[in-house]
């Protein structure tokens, strides 16, 4: 008999690990096997109550029928883990599937996300109203309304993270679990533990092998995340074989000496007794998170159990219809599932509930005692801001010249200080990037005491993620997908890293989740470190991306502008980009301009050509503006710091801007000029990667002084008088 | 007495462990502990000969003279990794200062790229004719023409990849070994072992962060390199202070959990002999790489020792001075090396010469005995391919439609089987990607048995990579830079997975290594898999990055002639992005016009536009153009495979192709618009992320119908006629 978890279950004693005992045959072997087992079948489902058998096996002929209907999908990871997926949603997870998104729900991440249709038929059996089996049925379908996609989406209720991308949910469930903690530690008083959720997150052999997990399980580890469970279905099986084929580490004994419990389990199929023992052990965990060993067999009960094929394609009709022969279904109906199941998870919904009404009981007695505590907790749960941030950024700047990374600092620094929705990290760059705050509190486990001194706790909002930069993007997802805009992730690092993390802050913009990242170092202007840190390309990837916004503040105004745009942003992730060097402040740049993407910083009626200046560079226009008058050329100026934003405006003022019908424009930026061509006719750009050498030097390398770069916009101008087919083409100067 | 290596020393002992004592104590409490070291200086000392206290007195304060003649640059590292670098450039490597590239040379990876005066230091001790005491004294100058930039690169001999960006290095020193192995398999006969050389990686604290290093580790272990040696510079200190900060895993329990052979050195400032034995210790290995965990004092003798502030920063004049003094040096005098340590290294480049020319008879015995053999190795010496490869591409293709994914392995096969330069690997995605070719052997430890029934051995030219995609192009760099062209690495992935290998794949593009990337499920076309694995943004990262071909064939015919184009790029990756769903043959598409990067493919004299049609979707162009002619509307169209090579042909020609002055011209491709701009007036692309839906479904849903393209482009047109301003613009269509 297993007892369903309750909400105020408190097991202290210490975490036991199970080690293992010899792994189970797996790939072809477990083929041969499985031809034994099916004949012994009745004997191996004695171990199994009669209601679980049927649950099982319901669900597996239910993931059978879902892919074989279009003759596609992932079914063997998701029929390997139906047993998991029982422990979980019927007797270990806290969750409320009439009211998907409860506050202190317990969080659920599938980081093998092609195996989404394991969560969406939970989803279902449990009772989320959305997903409908006529919705479970759109999995590979034509409808475009579908709730079913190839991975599990965030918009879905039930689903708190999309993922697919493999070892990205780990990472996320990383910062899901620390969100938890640094609200547990901003808010639960002794007598009441107000935020007191577990997160749960599943992957499979793949997750263990990708970096960004490698990153965020050694980070775990570190940060003590014992309210985080990772439950590893080891079925031994990729794309292109058995995992030894790759892998042939001892994944337990790795995880132990990153700092997490180990819990093994032999019979990861059908033992659903000894799985919810083990989730119930890491849940009880005081110390370490926790790693469930679970080893399982892919495409269970199919003719390709245990092999590579089970993973990516159908079954195909026969062996679909000759699993329900074995299991005693009839081969002729699908998507069947029987009165037995549907009373199995009949009371979910209810106890969810009573969750909900009983946690909303807790927080109204807390409003009461502790009202201020209430009440702030009430503004981070509605993922407000202190009405007051705005007023925190400094109402003007001193005139001499400042690098924006600095400048950066001086506008965020009070607001992260006084408004503690921000948690603000750094990829081990703090001397860098300028994120640190008077009295900051690092976030770290409480009893730890650095070699270098620094102690720090879970309510601590700067984070030293260590050189793990994709792990920081992503862990950066997890915190921000907790409840919306309650944590605002800030991260920094220089520009060129931000390739590293690329494809958690392309997830973070999929997902819609405001995380502001903090890029200094952003042009050739970094100097000496050379062309491994000189982002040349880095800025067309990111002006490309959908919904991200990209900008690149000119001075300390400007970067003024840029916070303001991207704390609003609710729904949007930001990069602001910055400068190591020192830049000159601008007279005629105004914050409130960087909202439109790009303005008039001079204007002139009658110009020969307007000037585009960006950024780090965009006293360069300046001053070749300037340097252009004693040619007798007028140049009007335009200040430009983000594409995306100006894309936005209406066309009436794109064009006022631009006035491109009137005057050829000339765009300077020492980036590749990909993209420049929609608003210029010509471009002093990069086209190669750049150099080791000091800031001044490498500009003067590749003719970033204001005399060339003067010479050749005057004779880019005098071309264009004498070859008209050069004003319908793009102009490298 | 410590002995030099020689080129045919055996020690086949079992490689022992040992185990770590106690951990010095590092950070804040070894600068105390230093100024009890500085006055018990002497007694430490008489553990070192008077030779090597000179050698190491005179190394740390030139690296301190070094940094501080312009008050920058990394000290701190360098100064700590003293002792390591005479024993390995004085006792174990075996290198030829005199003939750089001498062929069976051991390869250094400084991983650890920052502190790269480290090895410009050696190199110069060592005698490399161009790093000079001049050029030595240029780090961190203005002088353009520098062999001295801020982290390692890979035109300066002597060294053999570049390195910065953290983790990349170790990564790189896998591939190197691998290509040892490979070499060794292919080549080495039992009387002959011309390929014997060993790869040395240094690494610091932040590669054992970094996913990509993490991932490499966990390959290397499962291939078992014992040919590979990781020296671990562990003294504990970041940027942000100490790593236990961040970390505080158990590295070498880790590490052995890798299958990596673990050894501990305590006193790795000064215990020269200790680290000489554990380097050798490590070349005997035949089982596993090795990991030498060597416990070192960051910026050692200095103010700062062991402290955060010793790593990115010179020291200052004064402790400069000091340490100078207590050293018993000059303090008013810079930049010195005392005759003792020229003697030091006085016999190193004889010695390589001997080396040299002891391998150089040998290969020509080898020729002698093994002439067939001899002369294979020699073409592959010299980075050719066999004559005939151009021979084995499929003069023709079958005209039913066909992926282009398919049609790339119908192409490249042949030549993979029959040339045996190019190693070809995949990120678990075999049955995806195509690239296997009839009875190819995987690369694999000869004793690996897998699950799967699979075998290799190292002569094997397939690579599982496992799901590492970050490491499979970063190790794939590695297996480039063993020796210009000897091996061509293939990796294969789908193209969204390009994104986590990005920032390896930009090193290669720096690094002008000649790597081929094939990338598979390259637009919204891919389908059900959804927005997740649907690249709209990544092509422009690759169109914008600098010395990269990425080339979007457009029906089989074009992946032929991407592939001609890609194997002939000696100097330059390439990208050959092609589709997972099934393309129609075009016949006007030719193989040869690929090179020139676009090419008419219908012209019209009297057209009214140009359509350009690219890759997956080049038929939509043709169709479009079709659909056209009802409305009497006249289109030419142009094949655009990659801009790059478009970029690089006569400003005649592509004025030809385009006649931009004439006609206004439309681009499809439902990839982000940016960079289009240069070639196109309007364009019907993606805004937004893609959406999970089969493939005609979600081209559907885009608008990537013909009909409704054609609506678009023939209103563009109209509008075109009445308002004048729009010539001027890009429109998204």
């Amino acid at each position: 008999m297993i007892s369903p978890s309750t909400d105020n279950m408190h097991i202290n004693s210490e975490t036991s690990t199970v080690n293992g005992t010899s792994h189970t045959a797996y790939g072809k072997n477990v083929v041969a096997e499985l031809k034994k087992e099916e004949k012994e079948e009745a004997k191996a489902v004695q171990k199994l109550s009669k209601e679980h058998d049927i649950v099982l096996k319901t669900f597996r002929i239910l993931i059978a029928d879902l892919c074989q209907q279009f003759g596609g999908g992932h079914p063997g990871g998701a029929i390997g883990m139906a047993a998991i997926g029982v422990a979980l949603w019927k007797y270990v997870m806290r969750y409320a599937p009439h009211t998907p998104d409860y506050f202190n729900r317990d969080r659920f991440v599938l980081s093998n996300g092609h195996t989404c249709l394991f969560q969406y038929t939970f989803l279902h059996l449990t009772g989320y109203k959305d997903m409908t089996l006529d919705q479970l049925k759109s999995y590979h379908s034509e409808r475009v309304d579908a709730i079913c996609p190839g991975h599990p989406e965030i918009e879905i209720e039930g689903i708190e993270v999309t993922t697919g991308p493999l070892g990205q949910g780990i990472a996320n469930a990383v910062g899901l679990a620390m969100a938890t903690k640094n609200l547990q530690a901003t808010y639960n008083t002794p007598d009441f533990d107000v935020v007191s959720n577990h997160t749960w997150c599943m992957i499979g052999d793949a997750c263990l092998q990708e970096g960004v997990a490698l990153e965020a399980i050694s980070y775990a580890g570190h940060l003590k995340l014992n309210n985080l469970t990772v439950i590893y279905d080891n079925n031994q099986i990729t794309c292109d074989g058995s995992v030894d084929l790759t892998n042939t580490e001892d994944v337990n004994t790795k995880m132990r000496a990153c700092n997490w419990n180990v819990i093994d389990i032999e019979d990861g199929c059908f033992d659903i007794e000894a799985i919810v023992d083990a989730l119930n052990q890491a849940r009880a965990s005081t110390d370490k998170p926790t790693f469930i060993n679970i080893r399982t067999v892919i495409g269970l009960g199919s003719k390709v159990a245990g092999d590579a094929a089970a993973h990516g394609a159908a079954f195909g009709t026969e062996d679909v219809a000759n699993i329900k022969r074995v299991y005693g279904f009839n081969p002729d109906e699908h998507f069947v599932i029987g009165k037995e199941v549907r009373d199995f998870f009949e009371k979910i919904p209810d106890r969810g509930q009573q969750l909900v009404q009983s946690w909303e009981k807790k927080v109204q007695e807390y409003e009461s005692k502790y009202p201020e505590l209430g009440a702030e907790f009430r503004r981070r749960r509605e993922g407000k801001l202190p009405d007051n941030w705005e007023d925190l950024i400094p109402a003007s700047f001193p005139e001499k010249p400042v690098a924006s990374r600095a400048a950066s600092g001086l506008v965020f620094n009070p607001i992260a200080k006084a408004c503690n929705n921000f948690m603000v990290g750094t990829a081990d760059l703090s001397p860098s990037v300028n994120m640190i705050w008077k009295d900051k509190v690092d976030f770290q486990p409480p009893d730890l005491k650095t070699q270098c001194g620094i102690t720090g706790n879970y309510s601590g909002r700067y984070i030293h993620y260590g050189i793990r930069e994709h792990a920081m993007a992503a862990i950066s997802n997890g915190l921000a997908a907790y409840a919306p805009n309650t944590i605002i992730p800030v991260t920094s690092s220089f520009f060129m890293f931000y390739l590293y993390a690329a494809p958690a802050v392309r997830m973070g913009a999929l997902q819609h989740l405001q995380v502001i990242h903090v890029a200094t170092h952003d042009s050739i202007g970094t100097g000496e470190d050379g062309p491994t840190h000189q982002p040349i390309e880095l800025a067309n990837l990111y002006r490309a991306m959908p919904n991200i916004l990209y900008i690149r503040p000119g001075d300390s105004e400007e970067v003024a502008g840029a916070w303001k745009v991207a704390i609003e942003a609710k729904n949007t992730p930001s990069i602001i980009s910055t400068s190591r060097q020192a830049l000159p402040q601008i007279p005629q740049t105004r914050r409130d301009m960087v909202a439109k993407g790009a303005y008039v910083l001079e204007e002139v009626d009658d110009a020969d050509l307007t000037l585009i200046g960006v950024g780090a560079e965009l006293s360069f226009a300046v001053n070749v503006a300037e340097a252009l008058k004693e040619k007798n050329i007028k140049a009007r100026v335009v200040s430009f710091p983000s594409w995306r934003l100006f894309e936005a405006q209406p066309l009436e003022y794109r064009r006022d801007v631009l006035r491109r019908h009137r005057f050829p424009a000339v765009v300077i930026e020492p980036y590749a000029a990909n993209g420049w061509e929609r608003y210029a006719n010509a471009g002093i750009n990069m086209k190669r990667f750049g150099q080791s050498l000091p800031c001044k030097a490498v500009y003067k390398l590749f003719g970033f002084e204001t005399e060339p770069m003067t010479e050749k916009v005057s004779a880019y101008l005098e071309r264009l008088k004498s070859d008209e087919i050069l004003r319908t083409e793009w102009v490298d100067l």
